[in-house]
């Protein structure tokens, strides 16, 4: 079903029933973009240092669409039975006074990658349901409470607030406005007319509704009608329902008893735009007070959103955060990382949820028997609606179902009805609150409930350069120890290099680690260790991860580089060609994209960055033009390149999927489990 | 005209007829936000400082709709003939690579505003035209420069690149990725069979298009495929049409002729591309080159959004700015203020488009003969299509040209044939150049030829002061000197004071301003001539203007007032009461409303703005969460308070209407006109 602020008061109590009678609940969000590339993640970020990044790239996003899919275990039938729920939201601004003027991020990407799934934006824009987190529901209600203490205060003593006004009236700007021009005296005669005949004909709970004006006749209006009748009169000022256009509606202060009424009538009118005004977060807090395994796939960003945009600010450090999401979501499965986990992990080549759900059709897995939500039945196995917020709740719950009939299936007929009827069971506690981790080379998951892994990162190094190094460079460095290295991206001018061979470790410190900083040495090589010491240790505030500008004293024309006949200018062109080969690269991250982007781009120091960054220097400022900053990049030389080259070397392989949208994009996520670092995942017992 | 991505292309040559051939050109912008909130405008800000606020305010934002109507005199018919094109703009990232992955925002009010206009936002979002500024094109020439070479070399020798790759495959990551599961191997071995029979049956111009895969299928297709065959393969990637799916296309590398072939059919696609990306920015251009004098409304947004959009980042400084558009844009009129400057401003009362068109169908006034463009008309001169840009600025055309007949009249009638037909006349050059300024007191226009008006500003004061102040303290503060002051808000705890007796001006130097500096006062007041000196001059990277938090030691439970009974407990709820009444106040900046939504809702230091601040905290970095930062304010109480209060002062008055937007809602602009403190504009001779 799809819901929209129009529709959402009707639904919100099937919505309650639905989810207080579920067996668990799947969720999926759409988001209008991912990242602000405030910040590169890399392969060996620490879980600090990549919710760090992670929420500073998206803070400013939106929500937009949220799957929420409702399975109830039917024991009679031995069925589940699905509910889903299409929930379009955005920050309605209604003409409740007190609401936030909110400002929101769209991605490029993401808004292209929507709309190739004919994502209806007008739907979003025109229709969305609003939400409020809870600290601003307290605000406008405190404000709105206020606002009806004082109309009470008012009404009981018109006179004595008008003295009191008075008195600052004397300030000349508190007079009333010069009118001038005929237009408004014919326009206030007509007014004037009206009202008399209205006080005639009228008892005092009767409105006079003016004709649609603008401010400035409000406003001449406001401070001219009380002065033309003696008995006191209350001016309101109205928004019509369709057009938005506003007017006055004249009624009298009438008998107490009519006060009151009118008092009643705004409390009550009060309460309920609030409660329109929190809108979605209501849905949000039922999932909390359900207390339900809530199962999601590839969920860490799903979660993230969640909890920023309907609970609260996302908090500064992870362990708070892992406070918060435990205390709102006490039990979650991300689907991703259970695929992505023994036994599933040698049975499922591509844990995309697409290829993941498609792979549960066939041999050994077999899906309990499920009847699917309404709007899904007659085309339940087509991908047409993928990338639908509902629909992929739907497809990740029932994948979970699947993995979940494999496990049971392992025990007894018994044992899968326990855990089918309560989720409740052993069978499930391996992958209990632990959310899939993007791109990382050893770290496969963040723990919401206890302590992250914690792997040894001894053969990895970080390694600061010249900003006109390339790959090819950062090999030559390393050649003399080792062939076998992995680069993985920081930045232009830091990356990390991990040895395969572990035994080589202390030759790299030996001979390539050099006292003093950049000044003595055109690079820096650190052990990881002294890494997260130094530079990443430092402050959360401060990170170092940031691109530094001019970190290195080195002109861009006259680059020291590691002295190897592969740099010669001979052979600089076809160096730049081994690099540039886009054909064999898996989908990258932006960093990864970034780099060999330059590397194709830029056979040599190229006009075209030193050009990008004169352009953001005519910006002036580092906060202006954020888009020339984040996207002097240029992407990858696309594959049009004779298959002589396709063995060009991947740097950064298997892992560099960007967080999430990427690997929706292009169904592949096996690249994301490179084979020769293979995550050490708890295995299923 | 609507002018989509779709069309852009056929539609372009036309575009650029027409604009050649017109006598003059109208534009409008339609925009998805217009302020961050990142600055308070104020109404004594320099023009220097407007300026920086404004180029900080609207720096993320995306100008969605571009209108443009062409107006061409017809002498034999002594009548326009006009034409208006739509345009849909959006950062579409077409397959091209090297394009940039723009991130923009959206301003909830601006969206709510434009949706009760039925705006489509389907049509931006899903067909919306690109662009690109120049030297983000001269980057994505040089890109696909490069790109080109790379291919011309390695389709000459694909062998000496292949060696050349091997030796770099050494390396572990290079080689390739290990296939270890059963479908995989046979999916390749499909793949192997079919390009063995393509091989057999095609030429060398034939391409075998393979079914559209994940990338990791890709990946392991471009290191295997060449392994496979003897004979050079040529393997493209590419991209289905509709579904935005990635396939390989494969084909011989085959003859000389035939390389040759495939290399200016990619260059030729490359060359086709980059227009594509160039996109909207070509018509910029257009306008440019044809040195057509350019008419907008109230056009100051336009032409900021013009130039950073299309054009170039905004430079710093208000000099370079104006440099800038006087290249592009020698000629411009902006009707607001041409309708605010003599002889209008007697004869119009209210400046907001919808209301001069409407006026100037009024006597005096005529319009000379108009054909309207097609889409407008049957409709014309109903406003259902008003804030359409297109229709917005056929309308700014036409009233110019009413305006234009006026002036004419009073001349000769062939000196309005004159005019009409090349608009090179002395009767446009006084509003020649001259962009109307939002939200003045005393600087109606910035100049673009030429310097900018600099009235004297003797009798404003500069007054910083605790958080938990209200006007009502201003007010007493001054009162010993004048209760005639006008304050004008710049933030929580900064505001100008201005006198309407100017003659006072001693007195409060001589009174008020104290030595010693907030250690030793609860507020400081400082000339304005002391402030621009001591604040606004220090530089303009570290503004005063922005908020400054806890800039006062005082708590904001216990604050220093001045000395007035108007201040004591009893009397607070009711003071608050005074400043709150929202029926009478006129449309206001977010800085008005923000002030006065502040003392409704806070009669006391106020839990409301504690818990806001509180909430801040939780997002520990500054950086984090501009959304609770800039919207903790809750706004004016609106309006359903009796009439008893409708004469509360309106401490801001007329002057704050908010850039722009605020004005077109409310289709009110007079206000924008104080009845006593009226522009000095120069008068129409």
């Amino acid at each position: 079903m799809d819901v929209t602020r129009h529709n959402f008061r009707e639904v919100f109590e099937h919505v309650e029933r639905t989810i207080a009678d579920a067996t668990f609940l799947a969720i999926d969000g759409e988001f209008s973009g991912i990242t602000n590339s405030a910040f590169n993640t890399t392969n060996y970020d620490s879980p600090e240092e990549r919710y760090y990044k992670l929420r500073h790239n998206i803070s400013d996003f939106l929500l937009m669409q949220f799957g929420l899919v409702a399975f109830k275990w039917d024991p009679d039938e031995e069925r589940y039975v699905s509910e889903a729920f299409n929930f379009y939201i955005f920050p309605f601004r209604s003409t409740t006074p007190g609401l936030p003027d909110r400002v929101f991020s769209c991605q490029s990407s993401s808004i292209n990658f929507l709309s190739a799934q004919n994502f209806d934006f007008n739907k979003v824009f025109h229709h969305g349901i609003p939400y409020m987190r809870q600290q601003e529901e307290l605000a406008l209600s405190n404000s709105l409470n206020e606002k009806h203490m004082m109309r009470i205060q008012s009404f009981k003593s018109p006179g004595k607030n008008a003295d009191l006004l008075n008195r600052d009236s004397k300030s000349p700007m508190g007079s009333p406005t010069m009118i001038t021009d005929m237009k408004t005296q014919v326009f206030l005669e007509g007014v004037k007319d009206k009202i008399k005949e209205f006080l005639k004909t009228s008892d005092e709970s009767d409105v006079l509704e003016l004709e649609p004006c603008n401010s400035y006749l409000r406003k001449i209006l406001f401070e001219t009608v009380p002065t033309m009748f003696s008995e006191p009169l209350l001016l309101e000022s109205r928004t019509t329902e369709k057009t938005k256009l506003r007017y006055l509606a004249v009624s009298r202060l009438g008998s107490d008893e009519n006060r009151l009424r009118k008092q009643e009538e705004a409390k009550a009118k009060d309460d309920s735009s609030l409660l329109d005004a929190v809108g979605f977060s209501r849905v949000v807090r039922l999932l909390k007070s359900s207390e339900k395994l809530i199962v999601g796939h590839n969920m860490l960003l799903d979660l993230l959103f969640t909890v920023r945009q309907f609970i609260q600010p996302l908090p500064p450090t992870l362990d708070e955060l892992k406070a918060l999401v435990t205390a709102n979501f006490p039990l979650i499965i991300d689907t991703k990382l259970m695929s992505s986990t023994l036994p599933f992990r040698e049975l499922i080549p591509v844990t995309a949820l697409g290829e993941l759900h498609n792979r549960l059709h066939e041999k050994p897995f077999a899906f309990p028997t499920i009847v699917p939500p309404d709007k899904y039945r007659s085309n339940v196995n087509s991908d047409s609606n993928l990338h639908e917020a509902a629909y992929d709740a739907y497809i990740t719950g029932k994948s979970f179902l699947g993995m979940l009939d494999f496990l049971a299936s392992l025990k007894s007929q018994d044992a899968k009805r326990e855990v089918f009827a309560n989720m409740s069971s052993e069978i499930i506690s391996p992958y209990l609150n632990k959310v899939f981790l993007m791109r990382s080379s050893d770290i496969p998951y963040l723990n919401m409930s206890g302590n992250d892994l914690c792997p040894s990162r001894a053969h990895v190094f970080h390694v600061q350069f010249p900003t006109a190094w390339k790959s090819g460079d950062i090999r030559t460095l390393f050649a003399p120890v080792s062939s076998a290295i992995y680069i993985s991206w920081i930045n232009d001018t830091q990356c990390f290099v991990s040895l395969l061979d572990k035994s080589q470790v202390r030759q790299v410190r030996n001979t390539l680690i050099k006292p003093g900083g950049m000044e003595s040495n055109p690079y820096i090589i650190r052990t990881y260790e002294e890494y997260q010491r130094d530079v990443a240790g430092q402050s959360f505030t401060a990170p170092p991860w940031r691109p530094r500008i001019n970190a290195t004293p080195y002109s861009r024309n006259k680059v020291w580089r590691p002295n190897s006949s592969a740099h010669n200018s001979a052979e600089s062109s076809s160096s730049y060609i081994t690099n540039s080969s886009g054909g064999n690269e898996t989908p990258k991250s932006s960093t990864s994209r970034k780099r060999s982007g330059e590397d194709a781009a830029l056979p040599k120091p190229s006009s075209v960055r030193r050009i990008s960054s004169t352009s953001n220097r005519i910006g002036s400022l580092d906060l202006e033009e954020p888009d020339l900053k984040r996207h002097r990049v240029i992407d990858a030389v696309s594959a049009s390149v004779p298959v002589a080259q396709s063995k060009a070397k991947t740097d950064i392989p298997a892992l560099a999927v960007s967080e999430r949208r990427d690997e929706d994009m292009d169904n592949s996520v096996s690249t994301s489990k490179p084979a020769d670092e293979m995550f050490e995942v708890p295995e299923w017992e």
